[in-house]
């Protein structure tokens, strides 16, 4: 069969086409970084009454007009706003009560005069030494939020501060699409399990372990099914098995033609399959496969380790963003670094290229050196910090270029 | 007492003067974005054999040299060696052997030429159209790290690949450094737990989820503690028992000035305390306070929660590192972005202001939009992606000026 190998922009217009895999309700304090399925609307107004954002004197601005060191205002003290109540004093012209940062403005006042630009002269008297304006040191009623207002987009991914705003609101427990299950198959008769010892021949199984430290680092959960022969039958009853069980596969290994053309068949022998992609034009990872079961997606990765990591990087890192119900307003996932390449470095057309590269900070400068190197070698990913890509209109980057690193998702480590 | 205002270096430099929580070991599986706290020495060459990277031929590359399309070189095959064993045949001059992608080089051969570059004459020959180099197409052994090799050092920060690199060397679990928990404490007379309905005067706690949140984010373990009213017995106490439970304290609220003192009466009244920082020239937060208890660090922070945010990214997030062993080869743990301001911002010398901005993309250009607001509001943070430095030596930086955004740790979302 003859299958046209297909462009990134294609492959990842095909992989919008699949869904969320469902929802579910969290406590918000387990909500960091997950992704809400439904809108947050704030019920109230926040805060839901006018507070001080200064230890000071609640006053009426006017009292204050033209107050100075040399013409100080004289207020009548009242008393002073108990944290956490509703105030018993009401400004009247002239008058001031004591309030501490957070508290509540009493009625009347619409300002609030900095402790430190007051003086005691008495029990029952302040001297005001400068004017305030009206609502000056105040936090309204509504400033933060009014009630009814959207405060969270179904697909927004939650941050600290977002989780803060929720709390506030008295929002516990929240909807969120659940985290997709990714079932993950190394395949290979010379791939064996980590805790056997290599005999000549044989490798431990890396995929299985980059792969899903991959899917936790993006927020989805990981299930090794351990390592599967190139055999037929294991395979499809290995797949038919993950299928069941989670909301993707991802069968890596198959480097040779032959163990490639396997995993095809063993795809392609599903009732409903279809095969999406057979091929992409770019390097490392051409030899990508992508079929359809039902609602669910599965890849056939390569073998190369280094052009495993590639494909999650360019394809499977917004495949997941699909899957969670991410939503974004900016950017496709990925954080991007400009740096000055250090070599050139040239490029088949036809097809993207994506180089590895070490980022290098000198004298403020940052550079991007490239890291050469078989895509079957770990190594080369473990020196790297990010991908380069040479689009495929492109012949070659050269020495001195300005360009954009891919930076793979730095685990709050190292900072460009 | 007087005390003085610390600079952010000071700050910096003070938190520098605390020791990682202590060691465990896990899994690899569950090893992500943990901290090693000894090194990983590979205990064998990676790969432990020469593999081929092709599909094709294992050859003495000698016997290639010169072969051309026109003028190819014929070899006798001499079989096909299976994945995952050793090879049985040699080859010797004049001889090829069959091999797949990931298969073991033969004895006697020295490249590998791809099969598209073969055909097949008959059962027994081969004819070869292009020459191989030695070691073409070959991943010798060791090629990926020899034995003996340090791997990653003490302080290393586990990446996907890293964890890859670490299954392929067949080690399966790894000391690393724990993860601290931090006690959270919420103080203030006005703040309720977030599950009652607020009367006038009362606010919900929103600032136990932010920093709870924060800390997750940073790798570090958060204990809600709830809310502790501003009474000395009842924070005592409160202190005390967080202190026995966490690896440091995080008491937030009390920006009043008189919480402000209580705070430190609080800290002050354990036997082995050291006020460390009273105040810190930066602002927000400037009302930071951070005291020592044994090995242990207490943070008085700001009552406002976008106070709060900042000193948390400024000194919190170094703190957890130091906290947390990490150690990094470059930058302070943040990522940053360039962006053209979009508004000229004014700046008190004297201390470093933080400014929260909105990132704004437009024809291919990064804007940052100064976010002008009370820090008393969460909203200003929900909005914002980032923080700008202005430095206290600087009075004000200007429309179309290029700064450095300080970014909020993106939830796998925005990219910038």
């Amino acid at each position: 069969m003859f299958f046209k190998v297909k462009t990134s922009e294609e492959v990842l217009e095909i992989l919008k086409g699949f869904d969320p895999v469902g929802t579910e309700v969290v406590h918000i304090e387990d909500a960091l970084n997950r992704v809400l399925s439904g809108q947050i609307v704030s019920e109230e107004d926040m805060p839901n009454f006018s507070r001080s954002s200064m230890d000071g004197y609640a006053v009426r601005a006017k009292d204050t007009f033209g107050a100075s060191d040399s013409l100080p205002a004289f207020l009548e003290l009242k008393g002073e706003v108990i944290m956490g109540g509703t105030p018993t004093d009401r400004v009247v012209p002239g008058t001031a009560v004591r309030i501490s940062t957070g508290g509540m403005i009493p009625e009347g006042a619409d300002a609030v005069v900095m402790i430190e630009h007051c003086q005691s002269m008495d029990d029952k008297t302040i001297e005001v030494c400068r004017s305030v304006a009206p609502l000056e040191n105040v936090i309204a009623r509504g400033d933060d939020l009014r009630a009814g207002t959207i405060v969270f987009g179904k697909g927004s991914i939650l941050r600290p501060q977002d989780i803060g705003l929720i709390a506030g609101l008295g929002v516990e427990t929240i909807p969120v699409y659940k985290r997709p299950t990714v079932g993950i198959i190394s395949t290979g008769d010379e791939v064996i399990p980590i805790d056997l010892r290599p005999r000549p021949g044989q490798v431990r199984d890396i995929n299985s372990y980059t792969l899903g430290a991959f899917c936790r680092q993006r927020g989805a959960i990981p299930m090794n099914m351990g390592v599967c022969k190139d055999d037929f039958d294991e395979m499809r009853e290995t797949v038919g098995r993950v299928l069941n069980a989670c909301d993707t596969v991802w069968i890596s290994g198959g480097s040779s033609v032959g163990a490639r053309d396997m995993t095809v068949k063993v795809l392609e022998s599903f009732a409903e399959a279809r095969l999406l992609v057979h091929g992409i034009a770019i390097s490392p990872g051409k030899p990508t496969i992508i079929a359809r079961i039902g609602a669910k997606a599965l890849f056939g990765l390569p073998g190369h380790v280094a052009s495993a990591m590639v494909v999650a990087e360019i394809y499977l890192a917004p495949f997941l963003s699909v899957l969670s119900g991410e939503r974004r307003s900016s950017g496709d996932g990925h954080l991007y670094r400009q740096a000055e390449l250090e070599r050139n470095v040239e490029s088949a057309s036809g097809r993207d290229d994506y180089i590895r590269v070490r980022l290098n900070k000198r004298e403020g400068r940052l550079f991007a050196e490239p890291i050469f190197g078989k895509s079957g070698l770990i190594s080369t990913l473990v020196d790297a910090q990010g991908l380069v890509k040479i689009d495929r209109n492109t012949e070659g980057i050269y020495q001195g270029q300005t360009v954009e690193v891919m930076l793979f998702t730095p685990s709050r480590g190292e900072a460009w």
